[in-house]
């Protein structure tokens, strides 16, 4: 049996250090086979959901519904809370695919573009519009690129009238943001939760709420818009049959985190993002891809490799660290290091030293 | 720690018997990080569907889609492969569901329904029209009440030109089904595979995807439409990061159930279906839901209990057995117990035993 691996893919990544105890904590008091419908199930929903506004300070008004993943939660938004026109921030992947989705589903869909690395500047936007919705991607994990904290408050100052959902697949709750700024966040939970893949988390506020209250029955048709959700979130439970043992874990995960405390996982994660681009920034052949370090996310570090991707993730492979390729276009000229909750500064500092010992 | 308890229940229910073997296999090889744009996940995807066909005797047309259950299914067939008009063969809530979303959608349905505990006979079926799609739920989860295996053939030849869909969410791969006749079939892992919850199987024919194709691009709006699983399918991925950990499990336990051999699991389903139904006959103040004996489903045993539901509920569970209440408006009219490949002959025997001395 060989050893395992350190993953520090962008998502699904390394499990976070104590779901394998919680899988079987969750196998002896037999989690898979309760109901959905059951009062034990009700619990643990709301459990999580307490747990989440605590942890990461989120206004009492948001609710906490449970999507099969962050791509869902595009469609659902859509469907739930817009007409007819949407504004998106794209500067990579999955900016972009937001946008593709609105566009797909017949919205009026804008977008705003940057190339990859980048991120719209507030004075970019277009000022004659007022959007029913935006969509801003505050970390994307396609390039490393995050949009700074700050700009998610000036969008509400811009565009008082607009709903603004925020993309926080792979930085939430490590980055703190201004969430009374915003009406609809979504998030995986393989990502800085460290939990197995299959289920996305879909926060939304009062306003969200209204908006999409205003375009029913003709807007909500879906078995997962706000209206079904709202409606099963009354007692704690689900439109349809969830992924009961992921949203246990993810009680469980989050009960570590508070115990641990948020300000100690942001302020190593703040260290162990700083060694990394340390590192990147001091190589001849390597350099971190975001030029404009406002810009450089904490959680996704993406370097430029001179064609030395294979290389690097085979030669870190046979140490047993598992990093990522570059996304799409960029598969062989970058490598993607995840900088999650679970990852320990003794790992980081290792990758760190392979990865100065490895490289020119 | 209490000892664990027996599962009964419809779905969640109790796991297969070697689920917990596979997860620790799961950890061990840490499959929850593995990426699912890797070569390892699409092994497993591919290896899922090849093992399902040979199990079941599938087509090999037949496609094997992830969805994030059942419910889901239901909308995204319409949305892939309707432009207009469906049928609906409705005898319990799931069947009235799947009727409901074609009518939220805005598609002209029409449903011929008898009352529950009944299903539809193909006598009663209208003769003037000619449905885009005709939905059949081959086992009513809420009632027991199971369609004849030869009905679904009829209905090919009533209706040569609809797309026949098949929920077989608590009876596949039990029950053998005229899968060559049917079009689009769909199942739960937590039924009859005895998975955790959060993975639906969805399965398409060649004729399915044409008809699906001649939509695009008004129809498959979706990035869980048909043509986007197709697309994916093409490569063994899917379209949104999928609950990799539930699919790993369920090519584990098809790999078991081939080694047992459908056969015998059949054999073995007859045996402790009959003497349910048996033990329920034999009593005064319990009797099997379904009185027509064609209609009885073998996978879920529903029982009439003259308001012992709770009573009844209570007495097994202090035994440790648990099994469900009636479904909605009969909860307290009905227990409802799943007979699921994973339930022993000697767990179903002590059920009944423990059942015939508690009731009169």
């Amino acid at each position: 049996m060989s050893a395992k691996k350190i993953f520090f893919t962008t998502g699904p990544s390394a499990l976070f250090y104590t779901v394998e105890e919680h899988l079987r904590t969750a196998l002896r008091k037999q989690i898979p086979s309760i109901s959905h419908r059951s009062k034990a199930f009700s619990q643990i929903y709301q459990h999580t959901e307490e747990q989440l506004k605590q942890l990461a300070g989120l206004p009492q008004d948001y609710r906490l519904f449970f999507t099969s993943s962050a791509t869902e939660v595009w469609e659902r938004m859509l469907q739930s809370a817009v007409v007819s026109d949407t504004l998106h921030l794209v500067n990579g992947a999955f900016s972009k695919r937001f946008f593709q989705v609105a566009q797909k589903l017949q919205y009026q869909a804008i977008s705003v573009e940057v190339p990859p690395g980048n991120v719209v500047s507030m004075e970019g936007l277009p000022t004659e519009v007022m959007p029913e919705l935006i969509g801003v991607t505050h970390n994307e994990t396609s390039t490393g690129a995050q949009q700074p904290v700050k700009d998610l408050e000036i969008l509400r100052t811009k565009y008082p009238e607009s709903l603004i959902t925020v993309d926080a697949v792979s930085s939430f709750p490590v980055i703190d943001l201004p969430f009374y700024q915003i009406d609809a966040l979504y998030f995986s939970v393989q990502k800085c939760f460290g939990l197995p893949a299959g289920l996305g988390g879909w926060l939304v506020n009062d306003r969200f709420i209204e908006k999409s209250k205003q375009l029913a029955p003709t807007g909500n048709t879906s078995y997962h818009g706000v209206d079904s959700f709202l409606e099963k979130h009354g007692k704690y439970q689900t439109p349809s049959t969830p992924n009961v043992l992921a949203i246990y874990l993810l009680s469980r995960v989050l009960e570590d985190m508070l115990e641990k405390g948020l300000e100690r996982i942001r302020m190593e994660s703040k260290y162990k993002s700083a060694i990394l681009y340390h590192l990147l920034e001091s190589k001849q052949t390597i350099a971190p891809f975001v030029k404009d370090t406002k810009w450089r996310s904490e959680t996704v570090i993406v370097s430029e490799t001179m064609d030395q991707t294979n290389n690097i993730i085979e030669k870190l492979n046979q140490k047993g660290l598992v990093v990522g390729s570059g996304y799409g276009g960029f598969k062989d000229q970058h490598i993607r290091i995840a900088n999650f909750p679970t990852h320990s500064k003794e790992q980081v500092e290792m990758l760190v030293d392979l990865l100065d010992a490895m490289v020119d």
